[in-house]
């Protein structure tokens, strides 16, 4: 019988494995951004979750919405929307049997854009800072779904 | 050659396979969830949705938000921003061969925190229960990640 | 020790492998819709995104919401909401043996149900064409997930 874990013998798949729990840990940091915007600022969008701020009217003027606590949704969802592709198509891709090198400077310069992507729409920098880390990423992932489909495909 | 039937002779990925298809399963039932809020108070985002309830201006009074509607749809969002970490860091961990009795403590953590996090939300039951449960399988994914990256660090 | 190039001798796991980067490209493909009409209507989210535009009060007149890019929003959310289930549910079924022909009926079934529903979604079409597309999708996805629980279940 094959012991699973001869998948992490694998040098690309364990850079695989190392990159995307970075980013995936990354995009988790988002809630707890936002969490902590929601808190400090007091900007609820459940009237459950400012129970302890006062009863009745009193509590549902911390039903609102925050220019702060909003960037940082949409920082967070911009993530989901690259994460994922990147996560499925960097799978198929690992296990497509890649050079080595090429699989990890993939993953470097994705893991790389999306960090610099939410440095620069958190702070926020000036364009074309976001945009540019949003393009290298998105790059990236459209060349190892080229590679993946050129080398494999059957439909 | 070897057959893939072996992967699923593996009891950790067996059990990952096995619950991480009833958390997704739950996900999509949100779908159901938004969709039968949105018929039974006629609450519609696009012109064409309620374009059977009447004509021109007619039908435009059902473009409209709803407290019940958005309710679902946050919950749903936050399924995708808490699952899609845990099917990625989950799927690696489930690889890196970990103990069985470890990894599956993990997985039913995550489930049962995600069912109860979607409770809590649609009923909604009074804080800190949601954020209890969104805390427990925040936690459960971070020791996965945090397991994975000291075993099988590859940068 | 095994390569894993042997994954990708399986045909099941190869078709998997050629639809999923299919239709994650066709989600990918969205992003750049979104930017398409922000660019084109100036209709932005961030001060810093039209800075270009004016200065001050000028500039601000272009933060504001769209029909369109709306439309065009919900149809990517749509798309991820219903996308990370089949790449989860799809991989672990890919892995579980299932028969050749069965497999890839599922895989075209969802794939052109998606890109359906994207066609029906920004045209927009009348309903129940975006309806239809969304079940054939969300059918197909617990087709795998029933199957994949029948035969493999491990709790």
């Amino acid at each position: 019988m094959v012991s699973l874990s001869q998948l992490m013998e694998n040098e690309v798949f364990m850079a695989f494995a190392s990159y995307t729990t970075i980013v995936l840990s990354k995009m988790m940091f988002m809630s707890t951004a936002t969490a902590f915007y929601r808190l400090t600022r007091k900007v609820f969008a459940n009237p459950e979750d400012c129970a302890g701020f006062g009863k009745g009217e009193n509590a549902k003027k911390y039903l609102r919405t925050d220019d702060r606590v909003e960037r940082v949704r949409r920082a967070h969802l911009n993530d989901l929307e690259n994460i994922v592709p990147f996560l499925g198509i960097g799978l198929l891709y690992s296990l497509s049997g890649p050079d080595l090198s090429t699989a990890i400077l993939h993953f470097r310069l994705f893991v790389g854009a999306r960090i610099y992507h939410t440095i620069a729409y958190l702070t926020p920098l000036p364009q074309p800072n976001r945009i540019l880390a949003f393009f290298i990423g998105y790059g990236v992932t459209f060349s190892m779904a080229y590679r993946l489909l050129k080398s494999n495909l059957y439909l």
